[in-house]
């Protein structure tokens, strides 16, 4: 609940800037840590503003295309000069807006700052089922939804069949693996550390791992796994690995594209040349993003929380504490270092 | 009906003969004609062989693919030596193959030669459909297949949708156009001559066409034809069109992947790059070949043949008379030399 004693103080506004559109790979000094002074903790403005805590941010690959001066039909860049923004557990310090009152916890869209001055409700709008949610929890939310609706509406496995999911060890990823390996599927997922394929083979169950930084031929690594073919590969990379998988898919297999890490530090993203697999193998590829699951959050925790009450579905994160931090931490998803769920603490209070 | 006079005769067999792999563009010096003598018209061999006269010989894009020595889902390569192969209208002339008999018509795989040694009767399923057809017009039945299941089926058109087809005065390009018009969509296409962009406005009814070698930017020229977006991309090309297309396509489209011959000649095909489309816009890209379809081949002629009697659907072929001159009309298949559906007839009688 907000803290009365906090309504009507002045504190300080940690925030991260960004600085200005990125070009290759990002760095920490693309973006600044700085503090407004004098924060008076009351909503000003019009009648929709919301003056919102930030409690928890979370690190997510699509963040690094909001660097690029680029709008595309999901999302629209940064603004240099102006905070970063991302997914994030809020909590109401002052509310004009009907929609959401003090002490009101929310998941959405957030800025990188101690506080924010949010102009609506919209894209808020889990916030009712998550009130009675203990609020650490709700920004596995995100990678959970995505898993969810990524594997079992847009890939609809069945039994037995031979799953591949790249970027494993990574938020969405690991669940993937978890869902196929509930579904009796066989799984085999790849990452960047033999930490990581150790983590995927011994704490999430998949039957097999490997670490495509040690395979000079991405394709002779695909073929040694699934010498029989693959029939759903669930796509967090792009790139040489998005070719390779190609060459091994099994006729009318899918490819669900969740993202493409992998090429969204390139200016210009790396060509992808064996599209005629498609035609040979009759394959089906599939674009989605979280926001067509939206409504079917609560169907998602209906299923998923009785899985973690029993400790069938497993869930690493990756906490770092303090906003100064937020930039190694996102920066550090390009380069892998991450494992699991990557997470900022603002305040856990 | 088959000839009795030319049972037991003998006579010449003329033929095309692969002479080795293919790298970059075909000539017509990769084939050569030549001419067995004393050609027995008497079946031999084993109790499954057929011998058949050949009608019509059909020139079709994938069959640069089987120039490469390569192995795929779908098909395998030429052998070097022996005649090339593709669809075409034959008769049998000797049988010992029991679903086969003399004077029977059928549509299927044969070689490029006036008279073939069949093997087996496999992969020649159409005939009972097709015996009391004018054999004239079966060749006709591939590309109308493949425009029907990768139209009606793939790509589920809804009436006022986007359509963009490639290629699209070619066998499949110009019948995809004319269903689309039939279903109510907007239709624009794609084509490598000023007359052939005619022919699509003017006698196949697309709403508007235009000669990509003549654009040089062909995301901009994508976007004049559809500045809000393309609903369907029936694909045919591959390349820098599929690329252009995939920043053009709308949220939800899809893209059915028929073939994609921009790449065929290519020994290591282009990359294409705009993948992360297929994310951004939720876009779905399906691959499908003929082959799925052939158990709805009755179903497609009751569907068509009514447009053909009334004249509602149009269709353009480029015949070329006589064996010897088949290596030019398949080598022209791939500069954009034919017009329509390029045939070759061997043998009207």
């Amino acid at each position: 609940m907000a803290d009365g004693s906090e309504k009507n103080a002045v504190v300080s506004n940690k925030k991260v800037i960004f600085k200005d559109y990125v070009s290759g790979f990002p760095k920490e000094s693309n973006m600044v840590v700085t503090i407004d002074e004098n924060l008076k903790l009351k909503v000003t403005g019009d009648s929709k503003n919301i003056l919102v805590k930030n409690h928890y941010l979370s690190c997510d690959p699509y963040m690094r295309l909001l660097m690029k001066n680029q709008s595309t039909e999901i999302f629209d860049p940064y603004t240099p000069g102006a905070p970063i923004t991302g997914l994030g557990v809020s909590k109401v310090i002052d509310s004009r807006n009907p929609e959401l009152k003090e002490g009101d916890l929310f998941w959405g869209i957030t800025g990188w700052e101690e506080y924010s001055l949010l102009k609506s409700s919209e894209g808020l709008l889990t916030i009712q089922l998550l009130v009675n949610f203990y609020f650490y929890k709700m920004i596995k939310g995100m990678p959970g939804l995505t898993a969810y609706g990524g594997f079992y509406e847009v890939c609809a496995p069945k039994k037995g069949e031979y799953v591949f999911v790249s970027a494993a060890s990574g938020a969405v990823g690991q669940l993937v693996g978890q869902f196929a390996k509930l579904m009796g599927c066989y799984v085999v997922g790849s990452a960047g550390t033999q930490d990581k394929v150790e983590l995927l083979k011994n704490k999430f169950g998949f039957d097999d791992a490997f670490n495509y930084k040690e395979e000079p031929d991405l394709n002779a690594a695909v073929k040694r796994y699934f010498p029989e073919g693959i029939d759903i590969y669930f796509e967090n990379v792009g790139g040489k690995m998005l070719d390779a998988v190609l060459l091994n898919m099994r006729v009318r297999g899918l490819i669900a594209v969740c993202g493409m890490i992998s090429q969204y530090n390139c200016d210009q993203p790396e060509g992808v040349h064996n599209l005629m697999s498609i035609v040979y193998k009759r394959v089906r590829i599939e674009g989605f993003a979280v926001a067509d699951y939206y409504p079917q959050y609560s169907k998602f925790l209906d299923f998923i929380l009785p899985y973690i009450r029993e400790g069938k579905i497993k869930y690493v994160e990756d906490i770092v504490e303090g906003l100064e931090n937020g930039p190694t931490a996102l920066i550090g998803l390009f380069n892998g270092r991450n494992v699991g769920k990557q997470v900022v603490v603002v305040a856990s209070q």
